[in-house]
C-alpha cells in the first residue's frame, strides 16, 4: 500500500508549524530577530531543528512569515482605530496614537518590526507593510478632503509622510540601546506620543491641534 | 633582508582601494546594492576578486564603507543647505528641498541609500546616518524656537519626524519598480517636493507655508 498522509498526521504537522511560529515570535519579542536562534526556537517548540526546515525553507523565510503575521495584527489595529472618532481628523489622531502607544508598550516587539536591521527578505516585507499603513491613512485623508476638514493635498504622498514621521520618531525611543526612562519621568511616553501625533496632524491640516 | 612595504607599494595599494570604491559606487548607482556583484566590481576596477577581499573583509564591509561615503556626501549637502535662507524656516525648507531634489535627480542612488533592502550591516549604517540628519535638523529647530519663529517643541523628536517624513515619502517615487513619469508630467517631481516640504514645515510650525 502506498504511503498516505493520514488526517492525524496532517493535524500533527499543522500543530508543529503553529508551535514553531509561536515560539519564534516569543524569541523575537524578547530580543529581536537577531537573537532568535533556530536551535533555541526548536528547543522551545520541542522539535528537532530539522523539523523547522521541513516547514520553512530557511531562517529568513520563517522570519518573513513571523514578520507578516505580527505586522498584520498591527495594521488591523490601525484600521480599527481609524473607525473611531467623530471627525476624520479625530479618527486619524486616534489611529496614530494607537500605533505609537502600542509600540511603546511593547518596545522590543515594535523595534523588531519597525527598525531592527534585518535580512533583506524581511526588509522587503517591511516595505510592503509600510504601503499597507499608508493605504489606510490615504483613504482617511481623502475622506477628510471630501468632507472639507482637511485642505486639498496629494493624499497618497502625505499618507507616506505620516508613516515615515511616526515610525522614524519611534526608532530612538524604541531602540534597545536607548537609556531607559528615569524614575519619575514615566509620563514621557505620553508626551512623546502627543508630540508625534501633533506633528502629523499639523502636517496634514496646517493648524495647531 | 626582511620584507618591507615600500612607499610605492603603499601608494599602489591605496590607488587600488580607491578604484574598488569608485567602481562599487558606479555599480550601486546603476542598479542598487543587490546588483553590485564582486566579480563585476573586480572586472571594472581591473583587479582580481581576491584583491577586493584584501582591502575589505567581506562584501558587506565594502558596501558599508560605500554607504558611509555616499551618505556623508548627502549629509554634508543638507548641512550646507541649512546655512542658506533668511529665516530658520527658510533654511529648513531649503535643506528639505535640497534633500528631496537631489534624491529625485539620482533615483537609483537615492533608492540604494534610503530604502533598498540591504544586509543588516549596511542597515546599521542607515540608522547611524538617520541620526546624523536628525541632529542637523534638531539644531535648526532649536534655533527657530530660540528666535521665536517656531513654536516650542521637543526638537529632538520633531527632527526625527522630518527625517521619517521626507525619506518615507520618497520611497515610492524612487522605487525602481515604480512606473516612470509619463511624458507631459515632468513637473511631477516639483509638485512632489513641494508637497513633502509643505507637510514638514506645517508639522513644525502649525501654519500653512
Amino acid at each position: 500500500m502506498a504511503y498516505r498522509e493520514t488526517e492525524k498526521m496532517r493535524q500533527r504537522k499543522a500543530e508543529a508549524r503553529q508551535r514553531i511560529i509561536e515560539c519564534t515570535w516569543a524569541c523575537v519579542s524578547e530580543g529581536g530577530f537577531r537573537s532568535a536562534r533556530i536551535t533555541r526556537i526548536a528547543a522551545l517548540a520541542g522539535v528537532a531543528t530539522g523539523t523547522i526546515y521541513r516547514h520553512f525553507e530557511s531562517r529568513e523565510d520563517l522570519f518573513a512569515e513571523i514578520f507578516r503575521l505580527a505586522t498584520q495584527r498591527e495594521v488591523d489595529k490601525v484600521a480599527e482605530a481609524l473607525t473611531v472618532g467623530e471627525s476624520t481628523v479625530q479618527r486619524l489622531e486616534n489611529a496614530l496614537r494607537q500605533f505609537a502607544t502600542r509600540a511603546l508598550k511593547g518596545p522590543m516587539k515594535a523595534w523588531a518590526l519597525i527598525a531592527e536591521p534585518v535580512d533583506p527578505k524581511v526588509e522587503e516585507e517591511r516595505l510592503v507593510y509600510r504601503k499597507a499603513y499608508a493605504s489606510l491613512f490615504e483613504q482617511a485623508i481623502q475622506d477628510g478632503i471630501a468632507e472639507g476638514c482637511l485642505p486639498d493635498q496629494d493624499a497618497r504622498l502625505t499618507s507616506t509622510c505620516l508613516v515615515g514621521a511616526i515610525s522614524e520618531s519611534l526608532v530612538g525611543p524604541l531602540s534597545p540601546t536607548q537609556t531607559k526612562t528615569p524614575p519619575g519621568h514615566e509620563n514621557n511616553d505620553n508626551d512623546l506620543v502627543e508630540t508625534i501625533v501633533c506633528f502629523c496632524i499639523r502636517g496634514l491640516t496646517g493648524t495647531r491641534s
